[in-house]
């Protein structure tokens, strides 16, 4: 449910609403508008009759959401959520890079890959500390050791960081190390790192799972925002179907109906959508031309050496070539790269 | 296998090699490049010494090729297909529309679309005569009524039309009324229609089956061309997944691969894709961004009032304000529209 | 809409209610039961007022049917179809198989597997002369000599032919030479051929699509039996999913809601649904217990040196192998084998 | 890489074995058998050298395992695994059940359905008390006072209980309550919770990931075992796909490949499969007749008052008429129930 507030309704009235909605054994969310307050209400409100809270002073009207999200719905918050960041807000009117390498393999090529992103106006780097592995006996990842390269690099550059959580066990950790906290795929509905990420201070990009519906991917963001964390941004990488041309298959086609129901940025993820690095470029421009608000890239300063996902990773030359055509083409879609 | 004559051959050598194909019990396809010609073998190949043909007069060389497609391959025919038509061609450099109502519902509403799109500088005009419907109790289109129309509509305004051909029955039928006959997804491997159009005269729009692998739709046009019909455009219009935000889910990734493996063109058909018309505008634009060489568009005077379809369709405003933006990010992807 | 007429209606009565809905521009279909005649209406029947049929004499009531498609829905039919045969009839009680090569090859082979079939109890011979092959290069099957090669052997054994049929063209040919016309996968939505064997005297083997739902495939079955051909038997084979440990992934429950929402006998292809021999006999056996009115299996004299599909066919001691199995497990299932 | 010892290998060779693999940076897995031992190697193996290990005393010979999983492949462990349980054994020759309610809802519930199932002769309680919901605004399970129903209905009763961990949390409680640990659907591939299972003295049933090929589940099967924790059981319950017609698409042809290439023991779930309670019975014989070891079922005192599932739990009779004819069926499949 969601209580609009009047106009001109002052905090103690705002208080006063708060105060009842939790006697009534539910979680009012406070959602701060251009001209007035709004406050979404979750738990179980259908037994709650809407008259109840409609007469309380500085209260406009009740609003019942009618999908099984409620925070993450464009009916409760009918604005683009932006996701302000020190580097520059990730939402409407922008078109926001995030690139870097698969793995954090030394301190070394983190270094020269946020220089390079720097140089090129590009102010997110994401690199894995933790990797997801099919097989146990595979690469794991440099673990808090990445972390600490990572933080590293951003005192000396200012650059921000994009870093994958996997488990509760690293959250203190990866909170402390990232600008912005990655839940992969394979993640999407582990329920209990989504609580926990919902009690994070820093936005969570939220990758849809491998065969996630668009109700399933919402209702998890639901999950972390329910927690109190308001800043979540889905990242499309590709579902599984019986297509076989690409790793995955980007489902582009999931923007548009996002934005309708959703007011949560989407970004797109065409390293893993499509597996190949000769086919990042054009879905890349197909991304923004769709409506995303940005791109997860994968790059790498030398991919036939890289320690995992090689194939998907842009070298620097073609990063910056698609930058170029990404810049040339972003005004003629509204936005600002 | 693909031979390659050299520069200079004359008329009377390329005769000589066409004949020592044939005498093999193997199919020679001429196909002629901008500065040499060369010859397309299907057939049996696997057992031809391709000795026999490099020592004749004029052969510069024979290749043998991987794939199981082989003259929609691009290993034997490296440059694009242009696909030349009296409104002009489709193919490389160019952003051909083609756009009208899902069925032919009376001649007032297709003169009407045909003059709108004219007007519009849009010189292809789709329609179904034959409708595949999936109740044989719902309108299964005008039949050799609607195509009478469509040609009545032709002769008076010089419009191009488009439009599908269901059965081998009404072959010579559409043969005539089409400028581009289009086979539907269902029909992808209806493998006696594939060989009927192999030998029609008229291009052949053919869209993916709902479950095609790229090899198996690369197939199909093999078929078509086999027959010795190489004017093929492919068409991708969705495939079937557990996604359900969308009517099917438009596979734009299926460009890059395509136009890496195939020299023929793609174009891509948002409206059956995406099944809503709100999302239309969006995939239509990633479509030109993603590489695809045209649109097919659902459009309808009055879609609320559309006897099928109406859901998927534009009506003539937002086909206009469409095409204004298709035309202004044409340029940035180096096509002409 | 279904039409119950009384216990004890006279045919003339029959007669003039069938005459009622003609005139109304509907067809009637007669649909004789064990106590009670009952006549299904098609066409538009959503403008018809059921009570200007209920007051005809001999009628009990009118029921509407809720689901698209129609005469093949329990609604209209409650009893199970019973498919005669002068081999037996496939149907509610029996568990009846269907087996032999992929393709005619020669005579010899067919002769022999249709002496081995009889040899060991079973009376219906599969076997190829038109091939759906995905590559145009690739051996098409014998075509109208391959039906003449069944002819004769059925002539002198007197095993029953089912036979795929491709196109309209050789529809005539296929009749005269099946006792079971079979239409295959790619071609479940092939419309023109469904209507084309709605008017044939023989049963219809109607495979599902590789990616169709139960209601199009029952919608399929629809357009059969609006043509007046009520002997249509389902057939699973497998429908393609991300999954790549069989050819295809064979969908047994589909079986219970298919015999929840229709009268029609279903049978099996677990050739085609694993595409691997040593995984035939388990998902036989599965389709037994799942409730399957019986199964089409390829088996070959020498399937290592098959022309077609040899990975998936049983040799003859194999099949006889799982015949025995299936005959020890059938009565628990309350089948006859 | 696997090592297998002579038969009459002593202790101290074993011993001594197992340190030189040590001592190169790999770990050691002892894999007793009928007749003599064996010793899986995980790690990085490609670097080494077998016949360093060839030579040492006791040692037959050792053999590399070509699949990407290692422990879980029937490569390295021929003969089938055997869970042993108080109540019971799972594996080869036997058919075992696991039945209950979705989840923990209150005390008598649980106490009746465990007097119910051991009076039938099942000695296996299935309930959540943790449940992987997709809302976080419904029921999420007791928690921890549901482990402790379940532990007080044990100490009662005497019957074993499964039951799922959904978070590293919670994994002391869940072992000291569960006979075999639950891992989810949406957990497949959550690697923290399979690297602490596989540290757990209780045996893990692994359920299939909505979207995983066959390879992948092993693989994660592996993450267990790598661990030390060789009682795996899997559990396939549908996959996703474009079907409709059912809550899920239940892959019963995975169980003859997965019988293939693993020894594991393979449980099938027809409840969360079809979604239907109607659609259960014919599923659970096809599962048995396919090959599995045994069955998952959702069973409620009063399924249409359950707190979650009620539409796919079958009440007390439908189970006791289910559970007589899988016994009916059972020998004629070589199982014991």
């Amino acid at each position: 449910m969601l209580v609009v507030m009047q106009a001109g309704a002052t905090t103690s009235q705002i208080e006063h609403v708060l105060a009842a909605i939790e006697s009534l054994q539910l979680t009012p969310h406070p959602l701060p508008g251009a001209t007035r307050m709004a406050i979404g209400i979750t738990g179980n409100t259908a037994a709650v009759d809407s008259g109840t809270i409609e007469v309380l002073d500085g209260v406009k009207e009740c609003i019942r959401v009618t999908k099984p999200f409620k925070l993450a719905s464009r009916e409760m918050h009918p604005a683009d959520t932006v996701v302000p960041l020190p580097t520059g807000s990730i939402g409407p009117g922008n078109f926001t890079l995030i690139a870097g390498p698969c793995s954090v393999e030394n301190e070394a090529m983190i270094q020269q890959t946020a220089e390079f992103l720097l140089e090129n106006g590009v102010y997110l780097l994401r690199a894995g500390a933790f990797k997801p592995r099919t097989s146990p006996y595979t690469f794991q990842g440099m673990g808090i050791e990445g972390l600490e390269i990572m933080k590293r690099v951003r005192a000396r550059t200012g650059i921000g960081i994009v870093t994958e959580l996997m488990d509760t066990e690293n959250a203190d950790a990866v909170e402390e190390a990232a600008d912005i906290i990655q839940i992969g795929t394979r993640n999407m509905q582990n329920f209990a790192l989504l609580k926990r990420v919902g009690r994070a201070r820093k936005p969570v990009l939220l990758k849809r799972g491998m065969s996630a519906t668009l109700e399933e991917w919402l209702m998890a963001a639901e999950y972390v925002m329910a927690g109190g964390n308001y800043q979540v941004i889905l990242c499309e990488r590709g579902v599984r179907t019986f297509s076989d041309h690409s790793r995955n298959t980007l489902d582009l086609s999931v923007i548009p109906p996002c934005k309708a129901l959703s007011h949560l940025p989407v970004m797109v993820d065409p390293s893993h959508g499509t597996g190949r690095r000769a086919y990042v470029p054009p879905m890349a421009m197909a991304s923004l031309a769709a409506g995303a608000d940005g791109l997860l890239l994968e790059i790498h300063p030398t991919p036939d050496k890289a320690m995992s996902d090689g194939a998907q990773s842009l070298d620097f030359p073609a990063f910056k070539k698609l930058l170029d055509q990404l810049r040339q083409a972003a005004s003629i879609f509204g936005r600002r790269l």
